[in-house]
């Protein structure tokens, strides 16, 4: 299965991006194949301007090169995993403005669909999985990006998974890294 | 009462700005007064870069000098309102980078909270409240934005408010910019 790997993280030497490196070193292992983009990196504008606003009235709206590019990159692809540091119970500015811009109406939702079998979000997390729940964080993840954003776009298999307590000490980031290996490996089990 | 509004939208010309303009209004004729700012238009850069990543072991870490310019100007208010078109039920990357840049460590939660005794979040919809009831999108919103953000820095009276619908008619929009001037009237009552 080629499954293509989004980071967003403003340093390569970050947990985050070493959990990328990981969960990709288990896809690969279990012979699966793909690319990574690494939206820090690439220097990735967030930033929607009009002409990447839909058009309500035409859902046939041709948006913009850059734009299209990304599109074209999903769909050489037949999943799609999002690899991002949790900032305020959500992604960063980056990686929602990637969103914002690339899963645009007509093509994402609204007369086309992601032509994705499977989506997975992996968040690293400060806060424990208790204030999580607690504050009803995670069920608002939930909600937003599993159900709003991969189901609303057609995305059968979609899943969270919260990596937590990553402030904590190096034996918690270890277990993390691990952890990311075998969702790689076992992504299409 | 001195209010903050800042207002997030790729167009002027849009209802989501007309909307900021009416709550202002409303605002002014209850006596209150405080700056409007226009994210776009400053051309805000929300991309979160190493210089503002909050330093754990230091919750007194210095930010760029845009980050402190913002800090000051919500310092010289009492109050904020957040002017937003939701998009994938929550806020679009710009507004989200904003608050991801801004808002950081030491200054808005642990060692420093938000000075504002009021916050006010004003989101502009196309759906319909049944369905982001049916969806949990309005709670997530709840949970994320109203607890996780305003309550989380230490804003007492905190609030979201959804203008649904908006892309259904001219009544419809019409009476989402009463509702936001009433908004501006009666905020502090």
């Amino acid at each position: 299965m080629k499954v293509l790997t989004v980071l967003c993280h403003p340093r390569r030497a970050s947990l985050t991006a070493a959990l990328a490196g990981r969960f990709r070193s288990g896809l690969e292992a279990a012979g699966h194949a793909g690319e990574l983009a690494d939206l820090y990196a690439e220097k990735f504008d967030p930033v929607l301007l009009p002409p990447d606003e839909p058009d309500w009235a035409d859902q046939r709206k041709r948006y913009s090169d850059a734009v299209l590019a990304e599109q074209a990159r999903i769909e050489r692809h037949e999943a799609i995993t999002l690899v991002f540091p949790v900032w305020w119970w959500s992604m960063p500015a980056m990686l929602k403005g990637w969103i914002d811009r690339v899963w645009n109406r007509g093509w994402a939702y609204d007369g086309g669909k992601l032509a994705l079998t499977r989506g997975l979000l992996l968040g690293v997390a400060a806060g424990s999985a208790r204030s999580y729940e607690g504050k009803g964080y995670g069920p608002a993840m939930e909600a937003q990006l599993v159900e709003g954003m991969l189901r609303f776009c057609g995305v059968p298999e979609a899943r969270l998974e919260l990596f937590h307590d990553v402030l904590d000490d190096d034996p918690i980031r270890g277990a993390a890294l691990e952890r990311a290996e075998r969702l790689g490996r076992e992504f299409a089990v």
